[in-house]
């Protein structure tokens, strides 16, 4: 008789996620194009590196004096401390009075999934997650197979084509008291010194706890201090938080996890206290970060002249995003496309808004093999001199083809 | 008024483990040893590492065709193929078959997690776990945390001074139908070709479900097969189980999560739903595995004249462990110490028990500032030239000054 097994009832599961890059993958026309690569692509297509990781990279793997024993389940502390001093500033308030910490974890995703696992134990009044469309894969998710309640919100407004401060503003005045608040990249929407006032009085006043997800920072203007400094005004008003800080994208280091789940509490003592909880949480989910990825950013990070070669690359990548956005739509001027095309050189950093509506990604899709998100949001660092003309051509098809 | 902290409620959490380490790291006393470090050491004190792995470290710095791309979530491929083939053999029936295969993980902290959360969730029927009490920390805790009533176990005779393979038979026998079942270093306890059949026949009747716990492949023995033959006695079975590989302690990759979750299913189709299962719960944990250490071994394995170099290296630490053991029993039978000491040398690999009670190991750790874990099991490698006169007169003096 043949054994039955173990796993009879385990049915295939569903793909989460990538469905976009799968149809990409399974289409056998020439000239298909993706444009939603979630990392920045040099002109020749590739996943960007700074050069300066290259030459750490080799530096290291030369080093008789390093030794690759076990790192303790916090991380490295190194690592810690000089990604923190990144993200806040060496003088800022929670770095001086000893009240931010972090515990480093496998990638960002480690980072929410650490998080998600605290907010579980630890934050029984509201168990609802709020998070940008964009993140609900893979980050809501995993709030959501938590047993969280997760609701998403947008604050692109595609009939103004542009990221309305007052959209999110009116989303915090609607969610729940004591609601999860994940806030990505929110330096692109231009608050008011006022709008950032009422936002932070806003979650205070109705216990909701602030959630970042920081993956750019230098990517959205190549200014590092510029792209976080919106985290002061939570800081100051007293805000406790977490902070998932992932340094995959801006140093172009993709397949080692580089992730710290940031604290920031009210004071030494409970963020030690938090850091031990988390700390059991962490050995339960991998016991021991990864290092190759760690040791590379915090040599360049404690390197004055490293970390300034890795500013000029952030520079140069940041400048040449700019141009790109500049072509196409000048390009897009050129070929009359009908409407303003101002919305994509007004949005910051690689992935931006196109502006387009639902049935115009779809033609793009269908009609064009030029692969984007239903939103419409696309990596411009995909766009090169190869395929650019093909994409602002197929862009003006799609508009001029598909009037409402 | 102060602001009131989300963290309020939150303790400082009750450190789970490493108290003995703790303990010797707090002790004053300038000749203080640790004999229960995890990690094969070098005579130098220090965690081997494969000399090979060293050399291709930086060759594959130097390797200027490599991306370091995000991996799929299944990890590297590669690697995983690689060290099913080392794990199994290359022409095992479950290779041959299609049925085995693996997702790339953490550590083997990540490989029991991932695993622990496949079983909770489809193997819902007996949620109890039999662990072997060294390993109750860390991997006992994974299964405890999520709900799992963990049942520890011990098949070191105390009294025999041996690993008796009749007392896991009747732990097995004992153990509830369709309970998971933790087995780690089991070719240490050498089972009769008949006692294979009746514990495989036992488990399989009880629709018990090994998990596998393989981290010294070639540290028991020095012969890679050999170490992991037993497993063929599950196979030929038609045995369903999970193995957790780790491949850290072998090769010297301490800091760079080099595990798989290898699993085992009566056909193809079986196995591609349950790893399908598996991805999910990857992609919410870690979402891509480190890839240094991967990449490491996946090098030297798929090259012959490399993993010759890798499997001399083993030979080297074995030879060393049998020398250490030797040694200690020669110095034990010069100091005159009662009772016979052949159990030490009787026993393979790096980790043994000496065979001391528990008022024998509180002496070593009290007064002689010597320790060890409760149960006697100590790490071999700790000892070398510099420290064996000390160790070998503590042991002596605890046996002599603590007469039961």
């Amino acid at each position: 008789m043949p054994s039955l097994s173990v796993f009879v009832d385990v049915p295939l599961a569903q793909k989460l996620e990538g469905s976009l890059l799968k149809t990409y993958k399974q289409d056998n026309y020439p000239n298909k194009m993706f444009l939603a690569y979630k990392v920045c692509m040099t002109s020749e297509g590739q996943p960007w590196v700074s050069s300066v990781v290259s030459k750490i990279r080799l530096q290291i793997a030369q080093d008789p004096s390093l030794d690759y024993e076990y790192t303790p389940v916090m991380g490295m502390e190194s690592f810690i401390q000089a990604s923190l001093k990144l993200l806040f500033g060496k003088h800022s308030q929670v770095i001086v009075e000893n009240r931010a910490g972090g515990v480093h974890t496998v990638g960002d995703s480690g980072a929410f999934q650490l998080g998600a696992q605290f907010l579980k134990t630890w934050h029984r009044d509201s168990q609802i997650v709020y998070i940008i469309s964009s993140q609900k894969e893979p980050h809501g998710l995993i709030f959501q197979d938590m047993g969280f309640t997760v609701s998403e919100y947008i604050f692109w407004d595609a009939e103004q084509l542009c990221l309305d401060p007052s959209v999110l503003l009116n989303v915090v005045e609607q969610a729940p008291h004591g609601c999860v608040f994940v806030i990505g990249n929110i330096s692109n929407c231009k608050l008011t010194q006022s709008q950032w006032t009422k936002l932070t009085a806003l979650m205070k006043s109705k216990q909701i706890f602030p959630f970042f997800d920081i993956s750019y920072q230098g990517l959205s203007t190549s200014d590092l201090e510029e792209d976080t400094r919106f985290l002061d005004y939570f800081v100051s008003q007293d805000l406790e938080f977490f902070c998932s800080q992932s340094l995959s994208k801006n140093f172009g280091i993709y397949d080692e996890g580089v992730g710290i789940l940031v604290v920031v509490a009210l004071n030494n003592q409970l963020l030690l206290r938090v850091l031990s909880q988390l700390m059991n949480f962490a050995r339960a989910l991998w016991l021991n970060p990864p290092t190759t990825g760690a040791r590379i950013i915090t040599s360049i990070l404690c390197n004055p002249a490293l970390q300034e070669e890795w500013k000029q690359s952030l520079e140069g990548i940041i400048e040449n995003i700019m141009l790109i956005k500049e072509k196409v739509k000048e390009k897009l001027r050129l070929l009359g496309t009908p409407g303003s095309w101002d919305h994509i050189t007004e949005q910051k950093g690689s992935h931006s808004y196109l502006g387009l509506n639902s049935k115009q990604v779809e033609y793009l899709v269908k009609k064009k093999h030029v692969y984007i998100p239903k939103n419409g949001r696309i990596n411009f660092t995909c766009i090169n001199p190869c395929n650019i003309d093909y994409i602002t051509q197929s862009i003006n098809e799609a508009v001029c083809f598909t009037k409402p």
